[in-house]
């Protein structure tokens, strides 16, 4: 009968306070990403353990919440491995989900598709501070667009968003798969290691130039390649427009339509943007996942170290699961990460409705008590927020925690009127 | 590499025109139960297998996805049981978490706490039409109030949310365990039998005075009891307030109190309501769950057949599972039916935007580019859902397409503008 009270090892209850700012996001997002003609979708939480389990997930598959077999379908007897107890798991994010929806349901969705997906994901990682098992992620992606319109209007959509949620100064720093490989393939370095380039690069900011060449050498790339690559990377601080010199600098190892996309998406932001950034075009700029196939971004905010949120192309990923090649363009938003930030800082909800807390004294009669609620009514009504309360023996203590609730304003009512 | 396209057996991908009513309906409770004093809470969608199987959740603890153990913890060759392989499970319903959720927090939750929590639920139950294994509920609960204050405010709360989706001329059915058990023990039923009685009376709106009769004698209760009951609701059928005749009627079966508690409960919100429905006495409400300990509602809404929700008061759960007894009152709302009686009525969200798409051609220029991200930023500042989209190759079909969504306005943008 006992209850363990405590939420299960690495997820946790959200209170009031934490849920009003959480609910705030979510509308602003909705609301804004609808304004841009996304449409919201929702998938199961649990998902085939086979499409968990395809190797799309990388390391997050080893962290999936699996599901038990019922029935007669569970046979503990017979099983040997793990796979022989389960059939399905917890999704560990919402790109699978994503894709298996839009194959399932394209005949009816139209071309091209702009998705936007809220909702909890669970990887049983490590419990770590401010890190959980469970967690929100915000996903939003526009199927069948094959142009840079699909970067335009989602970089566009999720600076507006972040914009109205009171972020500004922030940056999306933007790269190109493709120009990270230019730059690779003109240092010489072989194909089948770019990979491991990149990961190198990636620690730019915090190794340095001089940190990514001993690392590069260590790794035992030629000192030729890595001199001439070092050196791209060096002419780059010098530039006013880095793109330009880039693409001039790299020659026929890029192609001039790949630099102008770019440029356009770059221009086109700059131009048109409702919010406080820059765009930054940004060489360093890697991102793990390894399914992106050429526009490459990430949201840097001040405020907090590393990114919010970022995103790319992936052309590639839905003809991988399906067949058929679908051009695909996807930003994630980091809700958590944007949530925990807002309540570090004390963020006030705009437009929040005055809270005014009615105190009844025991035992007052109906007729009296129906006014009360009238009024209360009225108040509602005229966009008061009214919560009603029998008043507790100790009212003082009462008041002070409908205080902290943030009723500051009371009314109390007696069975015999005061004078 | 393959993807299972379909959602797994039973559960449901939401596609957008769903996704706008459920996101609409979820937006009206939020602000309405906010305006009456409610805070959203949030529990982890996982509790531990000892929380979801302590007897508490009736057949649900036989529905349960249970997950799988992880790491050193599992142990296949040693596990004898399936309670060996899991620590978790997927909620069943939302009462228990919140019980946990209260538990767990209440010293940093005011007095009374007004809980609002909408969320998924899982059960495992046989896949049907229109039921699913994963579906929402929501439930609305006032913890630490004793007095008939609680079921006003949820009352009117949740009738004024039916009022704004739209819902009129509905019924809140409305008895009391207590008046239940009033009317068995002046029948003369054995207290150890009356679960039985009221199982079959809660097949009087089915079988009706003789069927209820013929199933109680059929159970071998003595003819003189169910002479005596049946009695009782013949005789309510003639009143004007069966309240009160049955208040008198019961004498001292019936402590006065209750019946009062009733009565105000019935007139206080009939002359504070704000949307159009009644409020109606009915002795022949059962409700199942037997942990309701006095008034208990249902909310019947004529366009649909059953019930759309209902809840009561259930002072002694949280004592059962914490030890220490907290009045409680809850409302749980049919949020599936309701959005299924609002997609086949055709439900109109109100004040939904204009949708304009806008067309571009391939190869438009970036200073033309920037003018129609322009053009769209001043639309969409100005209240209306702009979808961009390169002009396919079948422009007709595109825009058949975009009609289904709701796009009835187009404009199209040429490289060389008509003239």
């Amino acid at each position: 009968m006992a209850l363990s009270k405590k939420p299960v090892t690495g997820m946790k209850d959200i209170l009031p306070a934490e849920m009003q700012i959480r609910d705030y996001v979510i509308s602003v997002i909705k609301e804004t990403y609808a304004q841009f003609g996304f449409t919201g979708i929702e998938t199961p939480c649990v998902e085939a353990i086979s499409n968990l389990t395809n190797k799309q997930g990388g390391d997050n598959e080893k962290l999936i919440f699996k599901i038990l077999k019922r029935g007669e379908k569970l046979n503990l007897e017979t099983a040997k491995e793990e796979i022989d107890l389960v059939d399905g798991g917890l999704r560990y994010d919402l790109t699978v989900p994503l894709v298996r929806f839009y194959s399932n349901n394209s005949a009816s969705l139209p071309s091209p598709f702009k998705a936007l997906q809220i909702g909890p994901v669970w990887r049983a990682d490590r419990p770590q501070r401010g890190r959980y098992r469970q967690f929100y992620q915000c996903d939003i992606d526009i199927l069948g667009e094959p142009t840079n319109l699909a970067e335009i209007e989602l970089i566009l959509a999720t600076t507006t968003t972040l914009g109205k949620l009171g972020f500004k100064g922030f940056e999306i720093r933007i790269n190109e798969r493709r120009i990270l490989k230019a730059m690779a393939a003109y240092s010489g370095f072989p194909e089948e290691s770019y990979d491991s380039v990149f990961i190198t690069l990636d620690k730019m900011d915090k190794i340095g130039l001089e940190g990514v060449k001993a690392e590069l050498l260590e790794n035992g790339f030629s000192a030729d390649s890595v001199e001439k690559y070092l050196a791209l990377f060096q002419g780059l601080q010098e530039q006013e427009n880095g793109l330009e010199w880039l693409a001039a600098a790299l020659g026929d190892f890029l192609d001039q339509d790949i630099k102008d996309n770019l440029a356009e998406i770059i221009t086109s932001v700059e131009a048109t943007k409702a919010a406080e950034f820059k765009m930054v075009f940004d060489p360093t700029l890697v991102r793990g996942m390894s399914y992106y196939t050429g526009t490459i971004f990430e949201i840097a905010i001040p405020q907090f170290g590393g990114s919010c949120g970022g995103g790319g192309r992936y052309d590639k990923m839905v003809g991988k699961f399906t067949g058929n090649d679908v051009p695909a363009c996807g930003f994630s938003i980091g809700f958590e990460r944007i949530v925990l930030l807002l309540l570090e800082n004390g963020f006030q909800i705009p437009g929040a409705k005055e809270k005014v807390a009615y105190l009844l004294e025991k035992g007052l009669p109906t007729d009296r008590l129906c006014e009360v609620m009238n009024e209360a009514k009225a108040a509602r009504e005229a966009g008061q927020q009214v919560l009603i309360a029998r008043m507790n023996k100790n009212k003082k203590f009462q008041k002070e925690q409908l205080q902290k609730e943030g009723y500051v304003n009371f009314k109390e009512f007696y069975k015999t009127p005061l004078q």
